[in-house]
């Protein structure tokens, strides 16, 4: 099974896809989300792993959006804790490193311990599992990397210092997409749909729902920014489509609003244990 | 007035920061948005100016959780549509250039434009104003930044080519907040409120605002780690606590949810035009 992530081996897109997949799938890196889609829709790939959410910063729009236009169908969730690790070339020492090296968001999101350590220079590289990568390969002694465990993994580098990360509450939500359409079996629906913003039809079109008692998940409204005053509903539901009341709902629902799609129907898992902690 | 926000001077936090108040306002740049708000609470500063979301990487969530934390109100709101910028040191031309520096981000932003021209180097930097900050303090004619204008136009630094982004609807929601209540002036009611998810419970607090033909403008569900199966909901609402249905309505609310507070009334203007184009 080829898979594509955006990324390279080593990043948290390869970890999420091996959990969602196992490990004999093949994973291709691509610059891009679009390169990745475009590579499923081209059917050079079984499916991809992307990331549509993180509890720190949002929900990932671009990647709902190339969802929408690619009309890709959720199979798998995965919830990854994000932890970043100090990682070296091994036998290095705390006391040898001068400069750390990662993708900014990760030194900002390590910020705290970085602060106790004044005397380090910080620099800003292109991405995570890469930092390793250099480290490694440039067999560099007084720079260490800020990354996942698994880029210390994929080039053989040491884990100084663990969970070096701010937040305990940092997890991204991966999805495996597909190109076949949904199934019914799974316990789990997400959903998209546009509504014409006439007051009281969110609350006609949410409760479809309610009259069933049918729980939401997740809702997030999206402006439309060429249509003024209509929004795009993100919804996950919890119940499969098998669910008479799940089904009924959501036929119900094509008749409340002026556009709507299946994301997906799959098994809601949570957020998983990772190894390294619950949530 | 002391205003504070995250990064340095000509990044877009600063851009918003004078649209919203003012050319006469002294600008405090904080390397964390932590940083920020703790300056306020220790009233060093009168406000800050922050990101609330973007139409790409969805809601800072950061963001929510320290207005929470530390009680401010949204004062004023301002969408500044994200342009990025190759800019240079004056007189140098595009066959000069050999490399591009900027924010990861950005340069994620701008792939199309830089893959029009395979022969530079593309290196990630801490951040945009600094790149061009660095083109022009090293006085480095091979090199280019990728910033906003206000970044060129705080180190006198030339647009070489302007609006290379590749996405057009790249626009982040920027919020002024103070220490103060929130007034009842204003046309827009942000709230946060939690509510036990019990099915039909979302349903009901909607409908609060449905039966008073009060219309929602933004609405987004998030978990809340420590207490599975509860949510917290982030609301706007098109009109002022000025007014009787709107005001009501806030009441009523309080009565179906465990816990609630108003962001903010303020003037909802809408995605103003950035002097680059309207939306």
């Amino acid at each position: 099974m080829r898979v594509g992530i955006q990324g390279d081996v080593g990043s948290f897109s390869e970890e999420a896809a091996r959990r969602l997949l196992g490990n004999e799938i093949s994973v291709v890196g691509f610059r891009r989300f679009e390169d990745v889609f475009a590579a499923v829709a081209r059917r050079e790939l079984d499916g991809c792993v992307v990331p549509l959410e993180n509890s720190i910063a949002g929900s990932v729009h671009t990647n709902y959006d190339l969802m929408l236009k690619y009309h890709f169908r959720i199979c798998r969730e995965y919830y990854l804790r994000v932890c970043h690790h100090l990682i070296v070339f091994p036998g290095v020492d705390l006391k040898d490193i001068r400069t750390v090296i990662s993708h900014p968001v990760a030194l900002a999101q390590c910020e705290r311990f970085l602060g106790m350590h004044p005397e380090w220079e910080v620099v800003a590289t292109y991405d995570t599992s890469g930092s390793v990568r250099e480290v490694m390969e440039k067999n560099l002694r007084d720079c260490a990397a800020i990354a996942g465990r698994r880029a210390a993994e994929c080039f053989g580098g040491e884990i100084l210092v663990s969970n070096i990360q701010d937040s305990v509450e940092n997890y991204t939500r991966f999805v495996f997409l597909r190109l076949e359409p949904t199934g019914e079996t799974g316990d789990k629906v997400s959903l998209v749909f546009r509504l014409a913003n006439v007051p009281g039809t969110l609350f006609r079109a949410l409760g479809v729902f309610a009259q069933r008692g049918v729980n939401l998940l997740k809702i997030e409204s999206r402006p439309l920014k060429d249509r003024p005053w209509e929004y795009l509903f993100y919804v996950d539901l919890a119940g499969g489509l098998g669910e008479d009341k799940v089904a009924e709902a959501v036929e119900e629902l094509q008749g409340v609003c002026e556009y709507i799609e299946v994301l997906g129907c799959y098994s809601g898992i949570g957020m998983m244990d990772t190894g390294e902690g619950r949530l």
